[in-house]
């Protein structure tokens, strides 16, 4: 997807890594003052009238979208940006952003504080920098351009991924236990009934986890691009891996497994991979 | 358990009520200092060493009963108390003190901010006031004694459930996909399959979601009893209904459904029990 709108870049000087990273920051911020102004309110609720089809996108996923690109459009009027409500906008610099203003709408419906909001950055290489940001908590996990760190109401702290530990003791986390078509749900299992501890429901915040060094695995399916940049950034900022099912880069989005080590992860894409191509 | 060990007491005066609330908040500010001094730290991952049956207990849980305990057996030396980790201790008020310090292990040892502290007060009626809280959000959830409300960063707000909804519009939280047994398991399964949303992870925290007017049905099985003493008072104290699946008192532990209504209380109840009963 990026590698068709960008146009390829050496390297960024580190008065553009800064200015990207003040932006991205200045944009979570506007983000934040949309969506906790809908989460858990009966506005929110309110907009609950469809029947059949569950469609969670709310009126505070497109206000939120909006309220970052105004930043962006803002403060770097020539950088191209890529959102999950919003159509694209193709601009000149050569940096697209990737944005999922409420990644977890379904969390974000339930009123549990595991939806975050994704910015990243990305070059025609992928994506270089991004946060994942939970606004009720006001915890920001920012990764890229040698920065990973968490910023929140406990303070700043490094972020680190756990070193590496038998599949026996490992946590992996996604955030449906249906995990997609029926053989991305049996290699889930495959896989699940070989570490210790298997949690739901974390949405994006399972990959602020894993970077924070509290969990071994994020494997989920069926994923957008704008699902996984941020992470991405974050994860393997603090030491980690983020690849498709096939080893592969994961910025497509598709089927993604974030792994806190190689040995973790190389383990988990065999299990994988086992079922997949069974 | 309660009704062997508590003097029945016909109505408690609003003195008493006020001590018992005092107490419950300074046992639980006594909880947080300890767990959040092993929430995502080195300290408390260093512990996970057993190999094969996974046990969550930790030394976290322990030290935070012992100091929870510790303020009690200051504050009211005359009561009982029934905690998860320490043995029950038999006193002479009439009063019983039903304690969890930390519900929700797993997401605990995960860094998940799901888990919580359960306080409760019973007498030998049942629990009469309680609180579920949340130590790294810094959110306390209080129901009982006339009073419904979330204490947290973002203020203090009444607590009230939702009201009735077709279950096509419902949400409906637990902690495992797997629920208990097979039978539990089908019976979660056919109530999941009416609702519009179903949401896995929360720990205790689904709890003081339902109460909070964010979600419609939480149903669990192999509850013990201070796993459920604190929300039901909060739920309750909100507007909700907690009962065991055959629609009686639930403060004994068990197959447990909370519903933020009579009405989908109702519903609820009576798909669990077609499974159970058929």
């Amino acid at each position: 997807m990026t590698r068709t709108v960008l146009d390829g870049m050496a390297a960024l000087d580190d008065g553009l890594k800064q200015d990207l990273m003040r932006v991205a920051s200045l944009a979570a911020d506007a983000a934040r003052d949309v969506t906790l102004s809908y989460f858990r309110t009966d506005a929110l609720h309110a907009e609950d009238k469809g029947v059949g089809a569950f469609d969670p996108v709310t009126q505070a996923d497109r206000e939120a979208e909006a309220a970052i690109r105004a930043v962006i459009a803002r403060e770097r009027p020539d950088d191209s940006i890529l959102g999950e409500e919003l159509e694209t906008k193709h601009g000149s610099s050569g940096l697209m952003w990737v944005l999922d203003p409420i990644d977890g709408t379904r969390g974000f419906i339930s009123g549990t504080p595991t939806w975050g909001t994704l910015i990243s950055v990305a070059t025609s290489s992928g994506p270089v920098f991004g946060l994942i940001d939970q606004p009720f908590i006001k915890e920001r996990f920012i990764g890229g351009f040698g920065v990973a760190e968490v910023q929140g109401p406990h303070g700043t702290h490094p972020l680190r991924t756990r070193v590496s530990r038998h599949p026996d003791m490992a946590t992996l986390m996604t955030t449906f236990p249906e995990v997609g078509t029926q053989t991305e749900y049996r290699a889930f299992r495959a896989l699940s009934e070989r570490v210790r501890l298997t949690r739901y429901g974390m949405d994006c915040y399972a990959y602020a986890l894993l970077a924070a060094g509290q969990i071994d695995l994020v494997v989920e399916a069926g994923l957008n691009a704008y699902d996984i940049h941020a992470p991405i950034c974050v994860v393997q900022a603090a030491g980690g891996i983020v690849s498709n099912w096939q080893g592969g880069a994961a910025y497509n989005g598709g089927r993604v497994i974030a792994a806190a080590n190689a040995d973790i992860h190389a383990v988990a894409l065999s299990i994988l991979q086992d079922v997949v191509d069974g």
